[in-house]
């Protein structure tokens, strides 16, 4: 609202443009308030964290928090272009950097095993900030994500795959605390999660389970939930969740050799509930 | 907010539809959260005035009110589909009716001559509610509306068109007061307001603006605006109109023979100062 009110109050019209420089809160704000400013007008990601560079910014979802659930109010909208300077990351907090780094080992488990072992070699120069090292993770990383979206931009099913880890991650936000654990911090611990069931159910092989936490820790990412997490904030949370359809909880999990995934409802839940009561005191 | 709050408390997910069953309000109100749950879920109109008939419901524009001025935050999002029945209109409120029938004198004056004509022998039909009557004006309403959305969607011009009157109404409803006037009496001295400006560029005939005094008048509409209306609250609430490009504030006029409007800022801004003077103390 207070975009709108500033927005209004100065007089923009309709071919003004918005212009969103920052990580992912300021880029989804910004766009979901062009996508509904006078029906729509302009806008333009300048993304300063690596959340923002290598997975935010790029694919048009914007959307805005409910106290009930996370990005539950949006648009899809796209901007007119998205500019990426990764000198702004030289200022960049240690978390912040490290939350990013979830995104990008992200891509790896999901759809390119080639990205993650590549990945295995540099975490210590991408967590040393090696301009050469991020410049190749945050490109490759867009890469990835503009290819998915390219082939599904309304999320009817590949697009959901990048959001490995991410259903179990905002429960955590949620029933944490918005703010206290960075969007990559939970989608992490999420992640871990989300391989621990797959392993539940025979779909991956224990050394893809080792490889996660390694690169994680590598990361310096937590890999469990915060202790405050009980198997019902998990439930609650996750049963408001956009990828419920016809009240069953679809998710992304690791399914066959490395870089491989699915995004489903079909199954056992037995192996959900071992993996939340597995990661909740 | 209430209705995210309910559908999520409510725990809807992205296959469900919102129905938007009533007037305008309803129905922009009910659109733009289709249009932004969830990032858009299904919606189907079902408007129950004569004025969400003939205009609101059709072509897909949604918004809600700033405190500073109408629609000014909304989307573009279609409905799966319109239902429409006239049986509705039985128990609508007098002032409802002929807050309708504005819209469907607009269409005549701006694009259906032969419909303005058809209006003028059937006014007193339509205001006894003749069905018949009744089910042809919001045919060819609808039928006017949709013919001019499918060739414009994103008001490039064309539909610009469809607001005839409604700049200086929005600024009867935004300075008198949401709720004083319907929105169609806003309209209707809006509309006499665009007809005596089109009059002092020469660009119509004084006839024209006689047989628009006369149908509004059989349809009980106002003339005029509030008496309380002022030359600069015209002007604070038509600086901030969507029209607005580059600082140039766009009119929809009438120019040429009955059924033929221009929309432009390309106008001599003598004759619309004239035409506040005229119409405010």
């Amino acid at each position: 609202m207070k975009v709108f009110d500033k927005a209004i109050e100065s007089r923009l019209d309709r071919r003004c443009t918005f212009v969103a420089l920052g990580g992912g809160v300021i880029g989804d704000m910004c766009g979901f308030a062009a996508a509904a400013f006078l029906r729509g007008v302009n806008f333009i990601q300048i993304p300063t964290t690596v959340m923002a560079q290598v997975d935010s910014s790029v694919g048009g979802k914007t959307g805005i928090n409910h106290r009930l659930g996370k990005n539950l109010i949006g648009a899809f909208y796209q901007p007119e272009c998205v500019l990426i300077d990764t000198d702004t990351l030289n200022t960049l907090p240690e978390r912040e950097l490290a939350s990013g780094l979830a995104e990008v080992i992200k891509y790896g488990l999901i759809r390119d095993a080639e990205f993650f072992e590549w990945q295995e070699k540099n975490m210590p120069a991408l967590m040393a900030r090696d301009p050469n090292a991020l410049a190749y993770a945050i490109k490759r990383s867009c890469e990835n994500k503009a290819e998915v979206v390219s082939l599904d931009e309304k999320e009817s099913g590949l697009r959901a795959t990048l959001n490995l880890g991410h259903t179990f991650g905002h429960a955590i936000e949620t029933g944490f605390g918005y703010g206290q654990w960075l969007h990559g911090e939970a989608v992490a611990a999420g992640m871990v999660m989300a391989v621990d069931m797959s392993y539940r159910l025979g779909w991956i092989d224990d050394s893809i389970v080792k490889r996660t936490l390694d690169i994680l820790q590598a990361a310096k990412l937590p890999i469990t939930p915060p202790e405050t997490m009980t198997v019902e904030m998990f439930k609650s949370v996750m049963a408001v969740d956009k990828k419920v359809a016809d009240g069953l909880l679809r998710l992304i999990l690791l399914k066959g050799p490395l870089g491989n995934c699915v995004f489903t409802g079909d199954y056992d839940r037995k192996a959900l509930d071992e993996t939340l009561h597995a990661f909740c005191k």
